[in-house]
């Protein structure tokens, strides 16, 4: 007998195993197929039946990684084939993350899908490090953007975001950062908190913080390498390591 | 024998109680006390043990809610009284869920703490009701902007935000819609697509869809209230109900 064909697009949270809702533990429990990304902890495939199929369509160093309407193309063979398919990714489906792109290919099959939210990285990396993305008197906003647009460049609303006071949350962003730091200055900013993180939420978190001045050195000196998330914006000065810095500009001030 | 004082935020998610994280239900089944909120779901109570405090602290009709110093000083207080105090949170702690307040109170009493993101409404209840927050072609980044400020009046940062090509998501904004879309038909974008989502994730979500110059007519319609998720930009296209819409225009226009 074959199964009804059913994709669940579940986000897996930032990292840590325990950071997946209940909900999606629960749709893996029901899994005939995972397909899952490089983002994805893979701890989280035991949550699925020992006998699911379990398919990694993640970029690997060296490898290339399978283009996106090949994973449409495999998420409704799959579907078909064997039935209930989870697809697995970092953070949210739907940040940054071709969610939509799945599901309307689905909906092209007449296959059943269903969405279960994740927690973003965007929010939860900053938090879980120290930094609080809105806080009362510093921001009224966040604005989260992709470091690495369709045509490979960045986003012209980053040159928007330095004018305003928003917490700016940059995603895949890493290897832009000269270019970041570039546009801030130009609006003299040169003093605005950043802070970078890699790993957010596991073990082997990686996390720099200084200015836009100097955050291209801290990246450098604590080796922080994509895939990351640069915060910018004055909550950024709430993070306890931001304060012998805030010194060190009261000294060079009183010079 | 006295516990540990100990304060950890956990984020509810946007109302189903699957959409908890594993992790903000293992610390509720360790909470000597729970302090909610009214846009918690009281569902979630049921992980903490039997015999933990469960304490209102929201705001509800005709009553004046706690404000945030009496909560602060509570928090402690239950902590130094009975251990280990679960502060649950709608969505993220946060995103203008004021928590930082909370944490940087908890430490001047030398309390420890720990953050327990959750799933974020303003992304997730777009999501769940059919709308992705990105979307390659349609927008390269989000800006999540709170109607209401510490003043009362409406964020400055809307004013830019109808100036890009973000997918703008307004929280606590349904009392300020005639503002909001004064300030986008100002820019010459009445035809921009809307949504306003009530209960988001929750069996009587309550959804409304429209354009700039008919949103106000469709939340009467759809008698939408507060809190509810505000979502404008082209992503809010997508939408299965926008096709009508979308219809209708093409109809007008070639008249």
């Amino acid at each position: 007998m074959i199964k009804e064909p059913k994709i669940t697009l579940v986000g897996a949270g930032p990292g840590d195993v325990d950071l997946m809702s209940i909900k999606g533990a629960k749709a893996l429990a029901k899994a005939d197929v995972v397909l899952f990304d490089a983002l994805v902890n893979e701890e989280l495939l035991s949550f699925a039946p020992e006998n699911a199929l379990k398919i990694f369509v993640g970029k690997r160093a060296g490898k290339h990684s399978m283009k996106q309407e090949e994973i449409n193309q495999l998420l409704v063979n799959c579907a078909l084939s064997y039935g209930h398919v989870v697809r697995l990714k970092g953070g949210d489906s739907f940040v940054f993350g071709r969610g939509y792109e799945e599901i309307d290919f689905a909906h092209s099959y007449n296959i059943a899908t269903e969405v279960i939210p994740g927690i973003s990285s965007a929010i939860a990396v900053p938090a879980l490090s120290g930094i609080p993305i809105t806080h009362r008197g510093l921001s009224e906003s966040f604005w989260v953007i992709t470091g690495t647009t369709t045509s490979g460049k960045i986003s012209d609303d980053i040159y928007v975001a330095a004018k305003t006071k928003a917490t700016v949350v940059v995603l895949m962003g890493v290897n832009k950062i000269a270019e970041i730091v570039k546009i801030y200055k130009e609006h003299s900013l040169g003093r605005l908190p950043v802070a970078i993180i890699q790993n957010g939420s596991m073990p082997n978190e990686n996390f720099a913080v200084g200015v836009i001045n100097t955050i291209e050195e801290q990246i450098l000196e604590k080796e922080i390498s994509a895939p990351a998330v640069i915060v910018i914006g004055e909550v950024v000065s709430l993070h306890p390591k931001f304060q012998p810095i805030i010194e060190s500009y009261e000294f060079v001030d009183a010079e």
